[in-house]
């Protein structure tokens, strides 16, 4: 269903860590705990099950994990919506939300994100040469009608921001194409050029003003990006790609770049990554995220549940 | 919308602590700092924001918080069920939700909780002497039709189980008598004795075990229960009360049966508080939850945040 950890889902059914109820972990120590219980509502000591999700294996080794399930849909509807103007196309993600549509999936992609990866994986869709976004939304639930008015709705919503013809999936093969285009987008990418990829996020409302920063922030430092992703959670995925800049300007100009870009995020109310965390790569802006007191509160949970620091030496903190 | 933190809408929109995206905490050394970013997906770093929701006031002072806004149903249906067995009322619970649906509220009264709010608020309702349990269950969304379908399924459910005729709420008024009754069942079992409250909540299916066992264990220990709360959560209200009991069994006898009943929620994968949280009054129970590893942990937190422990010392741990 999810490409990714937050995954184009998340709009609709909340994000994965909400799903996770318990986890049994083992300790840096050896020692063998559940951090929670196998409830929907727990109020019983510190909330340590989300504590550990995320913690990208610095914490504890997660062996087990109770998950909430919910039931699923029966049917769902899919629309591809083209604009000629990206920024239109963010600015129409949280018009439908303020119009009382929560869609389960909401996904934007750039043009160039389109065409590289119509070379990549065999999928047929013509598209106007001067279409510059698409916006993937579907909706699902139980009732075909009540799905039906949303994407009446959702229509409406879309030619207010100025969208061109929304193409209706029609079948289950043609739905099952526009998301294995949307799924292949990542590789197809990376596998066009040397890239750094990043993993934006900001609240849904400042989608337009992430997307033109992150195309100014490129223009002063010299790089393309492509933009796609999760823009029904706010999440941005900003691929810059390497193509003919020397390896000189892409060693020095792009990091500035992507300090910009993140300063950007953090400024817009939003943070350095949504779902694909830290790392090694992403660690060294972790200072433009939080403040000395906010990273040494981390390093501190770090140093209690490791102290001998075995579990992933090095990620996340410097 | 809701008596207390999950509230009887968490059933379906998930718990109160799913929806807050960041908080602004004074520390115990003074210093302010928000605890994540205002974003739907958040990946980066330690997930502060949920160490410090539910963390009692132990960790830092909540000053401000974001919250994720959903849009609100415009519609939504009624419906009391009666049954001559509280444990088929309990039973009926996990069927709702195997059955695909997924009611908005789905809260659970024993007899004499009525029977004991309808002496304290302004509400009529007849019930014939033979009903033992009510469950109150509640569908919204914007679509009237779908709900309706809804509530046929959920009906089909609760004649499965043996429910007496459903009773299907026509007017505003009576749905806000309905929640009345269910809101004022705490205020009005506390005034008629003196009691203790016990928060217990277990994985869903298991409430009828829950239920039974609690009522076992106080036939062993002389005490009355009056059993209320948000079943579709698996969160049981246990209100014991003294009534005539002497103070010597109140005193030695109680606590005794509620370290079985704490028990017996761990046993079937619960805990000992869904939403009211631990404070002083439970914190004596905290190792039923816990282990001495579990605990420590949790020590240590408080330790880093609070290293001269100002902020309600001896709350939640010894």
């Amino acid at each position: 269903m999810a490409e990714c950890a937050g995954g184009p889902k998340a709009v609709k059914y909340g994000v994965t860590k909400d799903y996770v109820l318990n986890t049994e972990i083992v300790l840096p120590t050896g020692e063998i705990i559940w951090t929670g219980a196998n409830v929907l509502k727990n109020s019983t000591g510190y909330n340590l099950t989300q504590l550990l999700v995320g913690s990208e294996g610095t914490l504890g080794i997660i062996t087990k994990i109770v998950f909430r399930l919910i039931p699923y849909p029966s049917h769902n509807l899919l629309l591809l919506v083209p604009f000629k103007d990206a920024n239109n196309a963010c600015l129409a993600v949280s018009a439908v939300f303020r119009a009382g549509i929560t869609p389960s999936a909401m996904e934007f992609m750039e043009r160039d994100a389109i065409d590289f990866v119509l070379k990549y994986v065999d999928v047929t869709l013509k598209i106007a040469d001067d279409i510059k976004a698409h916006l993937i939304i579907e909706v699902d639930g139980n009732d075909p009608e009540s799905l039906f008015k949303d994407c009446e709705k959702i229509t409406e919503v879309m030619n207010q921001f100025g969208a061109e013809e929304v193409l209706f999936a029609e079948s289950a093969q043609q739905k099952a194409e526009l998301w294995k285009m949307r799924r292949a987008t990542g590789e197809a990418v990376k596998s066009h050029s040397i890239y750094k990829e990043e993993d934006t996020v900001v609240p849904r409302a400042e989608l337009p003003k992430l997307l033109s920063g992150v195309k100014e922030i490129g223009r002063k430092y010299g790089f393309n990006s492509v933009c796609y992703g999760h823009a029904g959670d706010g999440n941005l995925h900003v691929n810059i790609i390497k193509e003919n800049m020397s390896d000189e300007d892409w060693n020095t100009k792009v990091p500035l770049g992507i300090r910009e870009i993140f300063q950007l995020t953090v400024s817009l109310g939003g943070t350095i990554s949504g779902e694909h965390g830290i790392g090694l790569v992403q660690k060294d802006y972790m200072n433009i995220a939080f403040n000395d007191v906010q990273i040494n509160l981390q390093k501190g949970i770090k140093q209690l549940f490791d102290p001998n620091n075995i579990l992933n030496p090095g990620k996340m903190f410097n």
